[in-house]
């Protein structure tokens, strides 16, 4: 059965209490008609005191040399952020952590048959980009966490590793078992390729870069053009993060110098199998030698080759020996303490560790986040005081799996779930569209901010702007959602970039914000990722950094100010609504495939069809999926929609009059605890450092996000059973929830 | 308004008096429960006589030279096909037609800007395949039918070269007015390309084969694996076919010697501008030395290159001159004269001129129909005869245009409109799956055989094979119509084989047969069509040649001998609602299509999402599609259904009692005029050689076939004035069908 979408959530939706979109005389969501005034003249000195131009000098200077954690110019940077915060006034501390991170010793991938071929394995200089020359400091392309291992074996072409390609496979009659894979990015997140070609039985993995993906199909190559060239690499971490990001050695707690620490050989989230990143220049030689069947037509890529699956009889021998030290990360903590409630934490965080250079990423972003800072600072020393304690932070470590934001976090953890309002994400940035990620109950926030941010290359507002994206992508039926919503929905938030600790581990109320969309090229992870790169393409003029300043700096002022903390439940309980909906299509849909397959396998429908010339297995008899109990979610559900009816109607009814001080107080609080009641101790099965019960990274997807992970992952895998359970797990949750909105609508009636 | 599928259509549907597929019991359609018993041992020894081996060798002769029209080897296979008719009792005929058939003096393409390059043009010899190296009598590869040119300009690249490609060009401000387009097959059919090309102004056109669509990217290339190796070239003709095919001089009338010939130039068959296919070895330099914008992904091939639009820099010559001489056609024309309604003609044919050695196409299809031929000719010499007249043919000239067939269905119109019956086609073939396409009043006489005639590999009917290939790649909603109907659906026929003039001119009801879809390659129009390479990757052990003789041969056992002509109007009625339906749709999207770009002009969508940086032009605003009045189609319908049934319910109530000679005589006579009553003489807009109404071949899709023509495409053009009055035409013609079957339905009731 569906969850119906009961009409009381769409006279909700559509009763909802929306400031017409940059409209200055409607007070900002959380202020009342005087208190927005000074924020909205606040804003201006704000918006007036940014200058690209500064954005542009710190990327040259934080750029110049790699800075990946443990590397010498990683520290100076830290040390160069550190300072300039604490001349803009900030209380300001590096915090160290003691961190696994493994660099290479020996990296070697050679073919030992149909012929000889050892890969280069190296990025060389390219004319015109000045920091490709300096190879000294380089890390070498490769994957973090993976396990030392000199492995041979015939080779497989697994297209992006994820588990419905080795079902492909296995039709074919293929498997890998003591077989090197060789995957090509994307499709998932990177340390899943590993993870699942462990599992199928895999004893090597090798990742590379097809042209179809990030080379010379989507454009030219750099530096003529922006994509990644023909010996180009990825480097990036495989951990296993679905399970925990942050330092192997220290699960759920702070990688402190004097930390307990796993064993090496207990840590969980190394992979299983010895993985390494190649260039399609690398690829192609030990691609074109492979036989067997033709890969399906979507596993092909752009190479100028028939792609095989194999195996074989490419042999591929690989060695990859690591250096398994301890390096220290260099967290900057730039405090600025709040006037009125300093006790309640606004935070706002970008990395600032790169694989390489990392101009785009992180230090697009990171230089955007200095920026803002600046200019609060600036604000702060004429005068004005931010009402609740901001706390600025630039991560280290973020790369090899989210160390310096999870240790930090983890370290802090019981001073967050006492202070923390909200904590606000940037990573890479560049020219084009706003990206918003987050919190539901964030939503409105972010969109009366974005309608009132000015894009800077067409001067309607950024929301405006990324209306109009969705618009052109978008199927009949999300046009139709799209121009019956005055809001642009936040995409949910899977992982991938340093949120994750606070939203998923602390329940902490998170958004993910950044420009991009006109910057795409294939400069990721690899040593063209520079200055000379971003300065052509990725936001020349860096008005997209000083436009993340406003939109990032709009939202940290007003969580810092709003008298009522501007989160909005009912953009939380719409959604939730949707994705209720979606798990219960999915258990309908599930059911409905696994008659179809039963029903195909009865009348022979694919041995009919199947070329008698080529191999071809049967699927598995598929166990019929049973009708399982939503009630407990629809219920809670309906409970949700209720308060948030009685909540929305209670704040209508006192028209901006404002509450006592111990009722906003109170109410402050409640609000603060909406986000961590979606919480639960336990996390989620199997993995407990994951408490959100919500929003999730995938298991199989790595940063893709699972909404409802609970349920949905318990359907896909097909356990009838945890999907059950996890019913009710996720009713308990939204019933808590309800009723913590049920006693906000009490206060919000109260005649204080 | 939507044409409602009525409920009595679909009561209709479901009370067809089916047989149950494959069961012997049931007479086949058109016979008596005794005359069926006749029927099925006649087929029994059809069936038993066909031997493979002989198509094998017949292949290795007929394939063993070049034989295009006008070739010695071409003549001499018509011969020696000739004399095989004779030996098997036929009295056979070679008609000749003299036609325009122009040959290459001079191809030259090279590359002027920014380097210098000159296109090879040729396809080497490769090891392994015996006559690839024959190169003396080979025909260069050309396009038959460009005109002579001498042009020079800077190149565009265009994608497939349909209209919306060039919409796409424009809004990235491109156009081609004075330029070289380079378009890549598929599609559409090839002459589209310069057809539309020379009216956006195109000065001259390259077509070449990107191994993305019949190359590397699908399989190992020739000789290694089937697909187009890096010389192949796709010959072709691009004479303006969706106009009139056949000869160019001879539009209407047949090219006999002393035939009235249009000059040259006023011939509008023949392409407006020079046109040439080349190789992608050839097309490679000239795709990579464009500039200009990145192409469209959807335009992208799997060349290793990133694909540009231009215009320029590369400038490209482009010189062709032709010998416009006039060949010589030689059609086999081989008669079986009927033993009891020898004025009742059933037609069976197949092209035997090829390209170059033309293995799989069109020997293939021919040998299978010689040996259809033999074997029935086996069966008349001990005693039996076909009830009416055989005609089989095999035509000389179809390549460059349907010569051969054309010239001979206008030289004999006369008698094909007095005595046609059905005229039954095959062209290439190969181990795979039933392809059916033809009249719907055919479709249960060709499920009925589908049901009967095994499957080579798989020993299941070619039917039920084909059913569970068409399951597998059904959307759901497809999937319940496939499950719902007991019948296999015939697809309609465009053109672009020898069925046009009969179907399409003559309105003869028509079938196209043929196996293929696991001989999957590139060879097609190339030196690489050969024995070599069918024996290889065609029908190794010719065993589905043997299958479509069963096929075809059934057909036409059926046709020449069954009492009531096995034509069922039902299954026709049926199709032409949904056809209805879809054109009354298209009107609709195309309303729906239009508001939504003009609100997207309104809304300024288009020019806030589009990238600042690259060129975009906004398309032009639509002008809005008003509601046309499709009742008369809908009554027309509604009548035809109501006559159908009563058809259905008169025979039913028979219960197979046999008419009188008279009455059986006056209704095969109506069933044979019910095909011919889709004519109009004035036939389509614009294009008056074609008359059916119900299938053509699209003007801007060439091969791909347009169903009620003059509505569909006066729909495309966004004519409206023409799309309602062409309503009123196909209502006339459907009630003008009506009124035949409600006299089928009255001579089927009467006692005699």
């Amino acid at each position: 059965m569906r969850l119906a979408r009961s009409l009381a959530a769409a006279a909700l939706a559509a009763a909802l209490p929306l400031s017409p979109l940059g409209a200055d005389q409607v007070p900002p969501l959380g202020f009342t008609p005087e208190s927005a005034k000074a924020q909205r003249e606040l804003e201006a000195r704000f918006d007036a005191s940014l200058d690209a131009a500064r954005l542009r000098e710190w990327m040259r200077r934080l750029s110049a040399r790699p800075h990946p954690v443990g590397s010498p110019y990683g520290k100076q940077n830290a040390e160069f952020i550190a300072a300039e915060f604490r001349s803009w006034g900030y209380d300001t501390s590096i915090e160290e952590f003691e961190v696994l991170f493994p660099t290479p010793r020996v990296r070697l991938v050679e073919m030992l048959a149909p012929t000889s071929f050892k890969a280069k394995l190296a990025e060389p200089p390219v004319p015109g980009d000045a920091t490709s020359g300096l190879v000294a400091e380089q890390l070498p392309s490769y994957n973090a966490y993976s396990i030392d291992g000199d492995v041979t074996g015939e080779l497989v072409y697994v297209n992006y590793g994820v588990p419905k390609d080795y079902e492909e496979l296995a039709r074919r009659g293929i498997d890998v078992k003591g077989k090197i894979v060789i995957a090509r990015y994307g499709g998932s997140w990177r340390g899943i390729k590993p993870k699942v070609a462990a599992e199928q039985g895999a004893v090597g993995c090798l990742i590379y870069s097809d042209p179809r993906d990030d080379g010379y199909f989507e454009g030219d190559v750099y530096p003529k053009g922006a994509w990644r060239p023909e010996q180009g690499a990825q480097r990036g971490s495989v951990a296993d993060m679905p399970l925990y990001p942050g330092d192997p050695l220290t699960p759920g707690v702070g990688a402190t110098r004097d930390a307990k620490r796993l064993p090496r050989e207990d840590a969980k989230t190394l992979t299983r199998i010895p993985v390494l990143p190649i260039s399609y220049g690398d690829a192609q030689p030990l691609l074109k030698a492979l036989a067997g069947p033709v890969a399906p037509e979507s596993w092909r890529g752009a190479l100028p080759i028939t792609y095989h699956l194999g195996p074989g009889p490419a042999k591929v021998h690989l060695k990859l020996v690591f250096d398994w030290k301890l390096a220290t990360a260099y967290d900057v903590i730039a405090r600025l303490e709040g006037s009125q409630w300093p006790d309640e934490w606004v935070l706002r965080g970008n990395h600032h560790d790169g694989w390489v250079f990392g101009a785009h990423d992180p230090v697009s972003g990171l230089v955007a986040l200095m920026e803002e800072a600046r200019a609060v600072g600036e604000l702060a020393r004429t005068g004005w005081r931010p009402k609740r304690t901001l706390i600025y932070a630039a991560w280290d470590a973020e790369e090899p799996g989210l160390l310096g934001s999870t240790e930090w976090a983890e370290s802090h953890a019981q001073e967050l779930r006492d202070h923390a309002v909200a904590y606000v994400n940037s990573d890479s940035n560049g020219r084009g569209f706003l990206g918003m990620g987050g919190s539901h109950t964030l939503e409105r926030l972010v969109n009366e901010i974005a309608a009132e941010v000015p894009d800077p290359q067409t001067k309607v507002s950024v929301a405006e702007r990324e209306r109009a994206r969705r618009l052109l992508r978008a199927t009949p039926e999300e046009r139709k959602e799209l121009r019956g919503n005055p809001r642009l929905r936040l995409y949910a938030l899977g992982s991938g970039s340093d949120y994750t600790p606070f939203l998923q581990h602390l329940g902490i109320a998170s958004l993910n914000l950044g420009f991009g969309g006109e910057n795409e090229g294939g400069e990721y992870h690899s040593i063209y990722d520079s200055f000379d790169h971003y300065a052509r393409f990725g936001d020349p003029d860096f008005a997209y950094g000083v436009a993340l300043a406003k939109v990032a700096g709009r939202v940290v002022l007003r969580l810092a100010s709003a008298e009522v903390l501007p989160f909005d439940v009912a953009g939380f309980t719409d959604t939730v609504a949707r994705y209720g909906r979606e798990v219960a299509k999915l258990a309908d849909d599930l059911r409905e495939e696994a008659a179809e397959e039963n029903r195909r396998l009865d009348e022979k429908t694919y041995s009919l069809a199947a070329d008698p010339r080529e191999r071809s297995v049967l699927p598995p008899r598929r166990a019929p999926v049973p009708f399982l109990d939503f009630s407990p979610l629809q219920n809670a559900q309906s409970r949700l929609e209720s308060a948030t009816r009685a909540y929305q109607e209670a704040v209508a009814k006192r028209g901006g009059k404002p509450l006592g001080p111990a009722s906003a107080r109170a109410l402050n609080r409640l609000l603060r605890s909406l986000e961590p009641s979606l919480t639960r101790q336990h996390g989620l099965p199997s993995r407990p450092w994951f408490q959100h019960q919500v929003y999730a990274p995938g298991f199989y997807t790595g940063y893709g996000v699972k909404t409802l992970p609970g349920i949905r992952e318990a359907l896909e895998q097909r356990d009838w059973k945890a999907a059950g359970t996890q019913v009710q797990v996720a009713a308990g949750v939204l019933e808590g929830l309800a009723g913590l909105v049920e006693q906000a609508a009490a206060l919000a009636s109260g005649g204080e």
